[in-house]
């Protein structure tokens, strides 16, 4: 069996599934976005691709600013209902009862279920045809409590995050394949990750134990 | 227990983790990238974001091509020694035993092993810090047949797909949590999809059991 040639299309996978909320306290909207990803490392900076036509492409090219909000599997049809409805005829947080959180730095409400808020101000806008890319700067990162583990570290292993899959949405597995660079990792780097991971579900179950 | 700001991070997450070949016959090299992303649909571009320093830097901007390789669980160590290692001090197919396979539409070799290939054309570069955006057109998809079903779709959910979640590798979940859409279905719709399903695991039980 070998490889069979299709025309050009948007076939990589998979791609983030992320609510952006966008605009103020009178005007705002969520839109559901998986043409999303990193662009910089340093400084931060992101983008998000939205169809002119949509009722977000507006606010975000009037206001400069918009806020990505990752999903998890509890926010899933939540994040589909905003890809699909638009907000000129629905108020998507209260049709999903999601609680607009007032941002830090920016003036577009971050979405309150959401465990990793990111705030960006949109540094270029280039247009490609279908969409328009909105470039930005991320400017502040909001993480939820409860994903910070007893040595302060962001477990976001354990928030049941989502990725869009050639149109379905996908839990990730709960056990990773590996860590950066544990190909070239030595035998004993190994033994004391896993001993840690070990620990760390003792330490998971006995906090479980103790509600 | 409430959000905590942190600095601005590349906190967007899961992100894709794809292989991307580069190059041509006498000079090639893979990069593992996670900074990529659709940008747009009509006509289909994607990005890669590469630190100037690394190898395959120079010769994606010398080529103008690149073509992304999707990744699969078995393919994990692999993409990580792509993304650990220099194309300076080793010949990564070689050293992980993929096969290179020429282009339709581009000069860089294919990874054989990887699923899906995304062969692509640079249209723009954008600097933007450590990391230099490279804007192309999908000029050719090459998916492998073993994925098509009885119907002529593409069965990416059984793909064992990967995707890169802040720091490490995980697969995906195999029952999907939903379909595009499937937050405003109709029932009927629903309930045809879910027997679809159990129709074609039923297919794929059969496959097995003859084989």
């Amino acid at each position: 069996m070998g490889k069979i040639n299709f025309k050009p299309g948007t076939m990589l996978n998979p791609v983030p599934a992320v609510m952006v909320s966008c605009g103020n306290e009178e005007k705002h909207d969520i839109i559901t976005v998986a043409w999303t990803g990193i662009v910089n490392s340093e400084p931060p900076m992101t983008y998000v691709s939205v169809r002119k036509e949509r009722f977000s492409h507006g606010i975000i090219k009037e206001n400069g600013e918009f806020t990505i909000n990752i999903t998890t599997e509890d926010l899933a049809f939540a994040t589909d209902f905003c890809g699909v409805r638009s907000g000129r005829d629905v108020d998507k947080f209260k049709e999903m009862k999601l609680t607009p959180q007032p941002g830090e730095k920016v003036a577009c409400p971050s979405i309150k279920e959401s465990p990793v808020n990111l705030e960006c101000k949109v540094r270029e806008i280039h247009e490609y045809g279908s969409h328009d890319m909105f470039v930005a700067d991320i400017v502040n990162v909001r993480v939820d409590e409860k994903l910070m583990d007893e040595k302060g570290r962001i477990r976001l292993d354990l928030a049941g995050l989502v990725a869009y899959n050639h149109g379905e949405y996908f839990a990730l597995k709960r056990t990773p394949l590996g860590k950066f660079g544990y190909s070239v990792m030595k035998a004993k780097t190994k033994k004391r990750i896993a001993g840690e991971r070990r620990q760390n579900a003792r330490n998971k179950k006995n906090r479980k134990n103790k509600r």
